[in-house]
């Protein structure tokens, strides 16, 4: 039983890794009665910082992250500490999780127990992919019938303004931002039941369809609407980005409508379509420059050549030709996160995991300035195959490999020692209520208690 | 909003499909107050009968399955239930779910949620996988140190007399048999912690090299142990059968073993170790046939010639050449289980299910006669990447897909009609507890609640 306990206490079980520390043999005990967290002398925080004081107080006796994970228990039930110094820092300073709540309704309860699980792995930023193509659960003050008519239920598959509140406030105690994505001009096809004339009409020949396609780029009252949308989402959101999208814009169905030939022979764009994405987005981009928001954009944006403000975040998510993608995108001075190696949603057989660790993000040919510019990445699930049912142990601990990747050093790659510290981690999770799946035979001393 | 009610109250929702039935547009209103389910005046079952009571008990209102998957809410929330007449009979009589709770310990409320969806699928046999090589959980009360040792842990990661009397108990109030697997001479390593001297010494050169191998089939205490063992699970587990394993033995170790050598040399097996394992087995057969239970192997045992009892049942699972092990062992004359192409722990991105559903079990060369011995199939789920965390939604709703082709018709193949049918029935599964994952893109009217 000893070894058991030995290994437990190993310093090797930190994650993500922190930058430096020195662990002794000196171990402490720790009294439930007397133990307590204070402020250092020379801290710039003190007891007026309420977030620092809500962290101290949700850890309880386990209370800060990196702390907490030195806490060991040994064969008595006994909580003990090995004298430590540790100093530490991220790596990348945007750490994020992608979900998708539009493909699936994500009830609240998984996003918090999610948010809870990403402070646990020093994840700091969730990209709320909040509405797409096939529901709208955002319900908007303004706009009320877009989630109303193009959420999968208008009562019970929305997130209020309360809903949307929690998250950002369960979130900011956690040291994680909220970066709302609102996808334009496609992946919109839920927007179109709430909003009447927004999407382009689709023509058959000569008349409509009846289905409709991309946001249409060609009537003021789309630009007007958006003008609303995106004023009510910058007070809603705190963050100062928002995630505007501008992916996988598919031409067809502008092609067939006549009025938008008619605009692009007026605009003198020839058939090249990515010019009239360009125009969308160009005048989308000033609409929400003027709500004093900085804002993300999927890779096509900039790949379409669209003119963007320097302090434009460009997301690069293909992973065919990676590595140009991001010499092209930090050679044009972009600030750019990654999440192409990392989309937990396609799954397989085994450990990959380890996939997923061994990627480094600098490897790209570049100058130094440019790699600087590589603020972060991104793990996203998106939601085709999950929902509730699925979703955390589908992340967890997948993700886990995303986040030492993302905080510790570019020296930490050895997987077998990530694979030890891994297995005690992702126990840790479970034990503190986070259905993480296992990663290959073995047993957590306390299993999963919910179902 | 009515649309979805037509589909919901759809007879297509049905799952897995009744052999015949005839719905009609005649609907009922179900009143809770009034409505009973009775035994007819010609059955044979009555009041007496205490497993159908309690079976009528248990579904409360929405009382047997098929009846309650008849039974639709309208958006009044009003039950209603359409005039249906079915007669209805499984195509297969073993449909079986194989759990494994040694490569991780499944706490007993995992296994019988799950016992509870397979009695949702008609499902009626849990292939109890209980020990292997990485852990014994089963308590065993002649060999009380086999878990005590070879358990992950001797108090929480095992299974009591009381816990494995529940999950028969449980099963059988659902209609379903309880076959336990204790796997030998090879999957033991977990035995050996337990019982001295029971597995081989493997050696390297000519000294011990303190590892082990299967079980040591050349000492009369391994037999002995054996048909002390088997005469306790024989009592312990009612059915009438049990599985004896018999795959995938290592030869190595008993290669390395010079007692295994001469003993091999003494028996003109020269160095053909498969007769060393059939010379185990065909002792292991007789020990567990004077206990008078039926057992099931796995098709090694068949593939290596071993003089099997008449009603031996066979179990096909290699992927590769399994038509022709079908129509070998059916010519033979044993009585088969399919499981090969229905190996659930291997995961996909996408919609899997498709692939086992298209599989038809009567589909190699034989005559009628061969096609009657196949009596049905398992979907398996081994535990090298699942535990309580991730187990119920990576089984559900795949398993219902292997539930289908083995409950109806032959000629229910067509994959549309099965999702818009199977998507209703992971939504129904999900209402009632089970955290069944998502087919793909769309919602359930009562989302997953638990975590």
């Amino acid at each position: 039983m000893f070894s058991f306990n030995l290994k437990e206490q190993d310093e090797i079980s930190l994650w993500p890794l922190p930058q430096k520390f020195q662990s002794s043999a000196v171990a402490f005990k720790l009294s439930p009665a007397s133990f307590q967290i204070v402020h250092a002398k020379q801290s710039s925080a003190g007891p007026s910082c309420g977030l620092l004081e809500n962290a101290f107080r949700r850890y309880e006796l386990y209370r800060l992250e990196t702390f907490s994970q030195l806490v060991y228990e040994d064969y008595y039930g006994v909580n003990n500490i090995n004298k430590t110094d540790i100093s530490d820092f991220p790596r990348f300073a945007h750490r994020g999780i992608l979900l998708d709540s539009s493909r699936h309704f994500l009830p609240l309860k998984v996003i918090l127990a999610n948010l809870e699980a990403m402070a646990m792995n020093k994840f700091n930023v969730f990209h709320w992919h909040i509405v797409d193509d096939q529901s709208f659960p955002y319900m908007s003050r303004t706009f009320p019938e877009l989630s109303q008519k193009g959420a999968y239920h208008p009562f019970t598959h929305v997130y209020t303004p309360s809903d949307v509140k929690m998250v950002i406030e369960f979130a900011r105690m956690r040291g994680i931002r909220v970066i709302p994505e609102f996808d334009t001009p496609g992946h919109t096809e839920s927007w179109g039941n709430g909003q009447l004339d927004l999407l382009t009409p689709c023509y058959s020949g000569s008349s409509p369809s009846g289905t409709f396609g991309p946001v249409n780029p060609i009537l003021n009252s789309s630009y007007d609407f958006m003008t609303q949308f995106f004023k009510e989402i910058s007070t809603v959101f705190p963050d100062a980005y928002i995630h505007l999208g501008g992916d996988e814009v598919d031409f067809r169905c502008w092609e067939s409508n006549p009025d938008i030939q008619k605009f692009m022979a007026q605009q003198g764009f020839g058939t090249d379509y990515s010019k009239l994405e360009s125009f969308y987005i160009q005048r989308l981009l000033d609409i929400v420059a003027a709500t004093k928001k900085g804002y993300m954009v999927w890779q096509e944006v900039f790949d379409n050549g669209v003119k963007l403000k320097d302090d434009t975040v460009v997301e690069v998510w293909m992973g065919n030709k990676m590595e140009e993608e991001l010499q092209n995108v930090t050679r044009a001075g972009f600030t750019t996160i990654l999440s192409a190696p990392w989309y937990l949603d396609y799954i397989s057989y085994g450990q990959d995991w380890q996939h997923y660790y061994k990627v480094e993000p600098l490897s790209f040919p570049g100058t130094d300035a440019q790699k600087k510019l590589v603020i972060g990445g991104e793990a996203c699930l998106w939601g085709e195959y999950v929902d509730a049912t699925n979703l955390t142990p589908r992340l967890w601990p997948r993700a886990s490999a995303v986040a030492e990747r993302l905080w510790s050093d570019k020296s930490v790659t050895d997987v077998g020692n990530a694979y030890n510290r891994l297995v005690q981690h992702r126990c840790r999770m479970v034990k503190r209520g986070i259905p993480a799946e296992p990663l290959f035979v073995g047993h957590c001393r306390q299993e999963y208690k919910g179902l």
